[in-house]
């Protein structure tokens, strides 16, 4: 039946492609339908020559009524807030959704696009993670679209992506310190090679500048985004001779470790130290005391992910589109000791 | 190309469930393969006779390489492991899981219910959440096996599912304070008609028993689930003339509540209090000082459902395995104060 819808002129480059591989046209449809059977050179000759042919449909057969999502990793809820949003922007059309963790963030695995090519989804959605030249291409020949939601900022040249306004988030979270009346503020930034983090970063010293206080680069330190990392460095921060009276960290889970530092030093959080974190994962709730910080929108992001990789224009400009952060004040920031 | 695979005694089944139901043969098929265009009433005519007749084979196509996966909700980490222990079951044999929040814990909407009879999938998990009987005659009428995560203990009768040992979860919970010298030790417990809340608080008592301690009815309060209802029941028990020196919380995030409880009364975890939860989720470890807990294997019984969806004999009784918990000993429970 869906052989049916492969019009002449498809019909033609197809042929082309198979005489030019030297295989037949239906070595070639294997190949697009993600079929066994076809030698991993011969595949990679007929992709190739796919490519060239600038060849680009919806392969042979209808697109299924489902969306990809993969993860890099599940660790945290953070996953879970993306996946709802996706889901929920899937059922409103009636898609169901294919989650796959790849424990990678550069691109999932092969065993996962010849899962995607048998199950030629309408689109596909990556978080946190790329997709490799050859997945591109692969994916590209046959009309499936890709939208990487990013929040770290770094998405690969020409692919669409969904991230928030890290910079901003930087300056609100350390505009309401300096409301508060804190001028030692330090701050545990994320991996310096995220553009999330430097984006943060840039945010917490525009602030400052803003405000006419100065930047002291030693209580500005560099974490993993990991707990004990937030635990380590906020150790650092506290034994200076002049320790910081509020810390920004750069996630929930570094200023979980923060809290940690306080505990074992006896400070009381927010009495003789202020803390702010950065996500509003639902344990930033659950502290005591419970967590100020900025919270990054996940759902909304992952909506926005799924209704961009169904409406794709792929002839235009990969889109990018930030959304915006908000500043979520609990307990654990107080005004700055006299 | 599916149709050539139905078998002559089928057809004639199918026929005659059409008579029956006045309709023709490929009104059947439709509700078979659940396509639009057939009336509420005309669907629930032809499911009835379709289970009447005891009408049970693959639908009319060859089943998806997908398992699907539905959440009653994503609040937690806890779905994340469930999550990750399918998706492992299922990549290594090929298969996609697709995965659905229902937001209900009685059984999926019937928009869920479209769904799945268009993509046909192998088997579907359902994690704490039912499904309804005639959601399960439909799903039995296409040879769509069901398998239910439920570590509540609660499973529809008939339905094949996987649980934890939470009577043995609350024994050693217990045992561990009793080795500690504790004898007040407070528990707050899960719902009350949950069948897991009930065996847990029953290790308790078994505990308290074998160590000749006695029960005392004021040291038993029930929550639900929640970190709020921790932090209240806390304070009602640290409020009593002779208060306990442990807690036992039936779940982490009631053992965060405790948590708030004992910072707000200015007591010290474990000097003053100890502290235990269950289910180590991942916050268990990032709070200070990390969390004493019973942990659920809740990536093995994920796993489990998956392969047990995968080779469900359903003309045999319906499968029930629980999974043993493991006591992980960190640092919120230390000696009774003497």
């Amino acid at each position: 039946m869906a052989d049916a819808q492969v019009t002449a002129q498809e019909r033609s480059t197809l042929s082309r492609i198979a005489a030019d591989a030297d295989v037949s046209t239906s070595t070639v449809s294997k190949v697009l339908n993600g079929r066994a059977g076809v030698s991993e050179a011969t595949r990679a000759r007929v992709e190739d020559l796919l490519h060239q042919h600038g060849y680009q449909r919806r392969g042979l057969r209808d697109p299924a009524a489902l969306i990809e999502l993969v993860f890099a990793n599940f660790s945290t809820v953070w996953a879970l807030e993306i996946l709802r949003g996706v889901q929920t922007a899937a059922a409103a059309r009636g898609l169901g959704v294919v989650v796959t963790e790849s424990g990678d963030h550069r691109a999932p695995g092969p065993e996962w696009m010849d899962g995607v090519l048998q199950r030629n989804p309408i689109g596909v959605v990556l978080v946190l993670s790329g997709v490799t030249r050859s997945q591109r291409q692969q994916l590209q020949a046959r009309g499936i679209p890709v939208v990487i939601v990013d929040p770290a900022g770094n998405p690969a040249p020409g692919v669409a992506s969904v991230g928030s306004a890290n910079w901003n988030g930087g300056l609100s979270a350390t505009r309401h310190l300096l409301q508060l009346g804190h001028r030692r503020i330090g701050i545990i930034g994320g991996p310096v090679d995220m553009i999330c983090s430097r984006a943060r970063l840039a945010g917490y010293r525009s602030a400052l500048e803003e405000a006419g206080v100065p930047v002291c680069e030693e209580l500005i330190l560099a974490g993993d985004f990991e707990r004990d990392s937030g635990l380590r460095q906020a150790q650092r921060l506290l034994a200076l001779p002049d320790p910081p009276t509020a810390i920004f960290a750069c996630n929930d889970l570094m200023a979980l470790g923060v809290y940690e530092a306080a505990r074992l030093a006896g400070l009381t959080i927010p009495d003789d130290l202020s803390v702010i974190g950065y996500d509003d994962l639902n344990v930033a709730e659950w502290t005591g005391p419970p967590l100020t910080t900025v919270r990054q929108p996940l759902l909304e992001m992952g909506r926005q992910a799924a209704q961009m990789v169904l409406s794709l224009d792929e002839t235009g400009p990969a889109p990018r589109v930030d959304l915006a952060t908000d500043l979520i004040i609990r307990q654990s920031t107080g005004p700055a000791p006299s």
